[in-house]
């Protein structure tokens, strides 16, 4: 977690930013802090201010972290980024008094920030006992909260047993087009092949994550095969990668799924790089579902006008989820109204940023 | 740095591995201290010993460390294991009283270690006053200091002034054919031809990083009408990414070069995996020339038999360079006889890491 303190004061309180690491990559704090803060911290007022000279603009910011950064090696640095980016545009969205989802269109061209947002349930882990009865009943709270669809893992079982538990979650979600499937990266060329056969059959939402992220060659072949949705990219952090996906994958535009995860992509400006390129090849922004499932994601696909996001309502606390009087009706969401991302509007993940603030004399 | 301190007993002191985080990429602390470093503490006796059960062994100390780690993402995680495992390597061939170069022979299947390696100094930055003057100067300091080879940086100045560095380098060392070109990764699809083209003409040893190191559609391009060497893979970081290289970059597997970092990739257990992979591919180990530049890669270079190494006998002090007594003769050197690895036979790089025992009580 960061949180970035300004000498803006309101209500009697410092404006401050806050931004976490996204899920599932962790232990960036020494590229926080040895490598990207202190970029900021030495930049000039007009480095980080807008054309106005009033404002923060997250862009240029952006700019001054990444000035001198080689390029490849697209881990964890990029995530150290995106958890400094996120604080930025809370903060940014802060000073301007508008909600996040609002905010990216007074910075980047084009953008429109939808009504509201599709957004799915992920969870669906195995259980260490119980594993369909517990499965079942998760799906089954997921549903009670107004998800229509739902995304459970797989690959780390026999292909029967998996099979078993998607066609458990199928009958909750009202049928397998409701249901997505995470296979965690976990087929090599030779079983991948082997697990889509097996899926085809189920006609699931989508296959997400089938193979090494980089084994485009084993994708490729399973989605000349494979008739249904494939997921990839939440683990391209990258515009280069992003590229090599499309050029190498064999992803198809019109119905394939992208999952980059606008943090781990070096924040929201790296992810623009990303949803920009390939739009430019034809990529629709509807085939965009980014990988988190929190409310800084929400935003995100609300002011791209994104295919949805993902919600994980279950795990990952204190940040899964969105705020706690956010409703979800018939499948669709809206960001809160709250200036900045709102992380203030949910109790578990507010607590959490404050603990950043003890030190600090100011809450 | 890093220091891994035992609790072996040798002429009155713990025997301790020395390991750093290689050249150009920096921050990784959180990573090693959050997420590395304690699966290494918190393992068993059996997960990190041998099978004779009385030595640490390196290969078994990585899969600790890589436990659980997500495919993908290779990028400063690798660097924060490859500098806890060179460590590992120091410290097990201290224990076993060996060279690290005679180490690995002992541990890994098919491997002999060299009589001696070539190595070449790297260095050739641009000079902000007397450019010409002061490279020339600098190609004749490592000319008298035995090198043969010496590598130059391109991409930053007009082609013309690329054109006219490289000469001036060329004359001092006998020839462009002894002489590297390392444009940074600076060209873009356009110029990278043109750039080539013009390099062409003058014979130049190889022509290293041309463009973004995941660009691999330009690397190809330019394999495709470059009749010399190219050089590629500093900052590749995996065997997943290496794979992509040979499958789309175009390289050529009986002239190009491949200048992976053991310390980047992982360490020299994903070093391996890489040196493995494309070995099965067709790619002989004559083709590989370590990116570094210090005491770690020659060891390598030797214990693999390698084509060759770099060598940074100007820069990146207190790291860059072999150890004080090492004798360069016609462009071939050989790694120190002390047990490990040796950075105690170098005076400065000493005294770096024993900055890490002072507060050890240990010295």
């Amino acid at each position: 977690m960061v949180a970035v303190i300004t000498d803006v004061i309101r209500a009697g309180k410092p404006v401050v930013g806050f931004g976490f690491s996204s899920i599932g990559r962790y232990g960036q704090q020494g590229l926080i802090a040895e490598r990207f803060t202190p970029r900021l911290l030495q930049a000039s007022f007009d480095e980080l201010a807008d054309e106005s000279g009033s404002q923060l603009d997250p862009l240029r910011a952006w700019n001054v972290m990444m000035k001198g950064e080689k390029p490849g090696g697209h881990g964890e640095r990029c995530v150290a980024v995106g958890t400094l980016d996120m604080a930025l545009w809370d903060l940014a969205a802060k000073l301007a008094d508008l909600p996040l989802y609002a905010y990216p269109a007074s910075r980047v061209p084009g953008t429109t920030p939808a009504a509201n947002v599709s957004a799915y349930a992920g969870g669906g882990y195995y259980y260490a006992h119980d594993d369909i009865q517990q499965l079942t009943n998760e799906a089954k709270q997921a549903r009670d909260l107004g998800y229509t669809h739902f995304k459970l893992k797989s690959g780390a079982a026999t292909l029967e047993r998996d099979i078993e538990r998607i066609e458990a979650v199928s009958a909750v979600m009202r049928g397998a087009h409701h249901v997505a499937v995470n296979a965690m990266n976990s087929y090599g060329p030779g079983t991948a092949q082997r697990a889509a056969d097996a899926l085809a059959p189920l006609g699931v939402w989508w296959f997400e994550d089938i193979c090494d992220p980089l084994d485009f060659s084993t994708l490729a072949s399973v989605a000349r095969r494979y008739d249904g949705a494939i997921a990839a990219g939440e683990a391209l952090f990258s515009v280069a990668e992003a590229k090599l996906v499309d050029d190498h994958g064999g992803l198809r535009r019109h119905q394939d799924v992208l999952l980059f995860d606008p943090v781990h992509c070096y924040g929201l400006p790296g992810y623009l790089q990303i949803v920009n390129e390939l739009g430019a090849r034809g990529w629709d922004r509807e085939r965009f579902w980014p990988h988190g499932g929190y409310l800084f994601t929400l935003h995100v696909a609300q002011a791209l006008e994104l295919g949805g996001t993902e919600v994980n309502p279950f795990c990952f606390q204190p940040f899964g989820g969105f705020a706690d009087s956010t409703l979800m009706t018939e499948g669709k969401v809206s960001a809160p109204e709250a200036p900045g991302i709102g992380f203030e509007a949910r109790q578990a993940t507010r607590h959490a940023f404050n603990t950043l603030l003890d030190d600090q004399a100011i809450r």
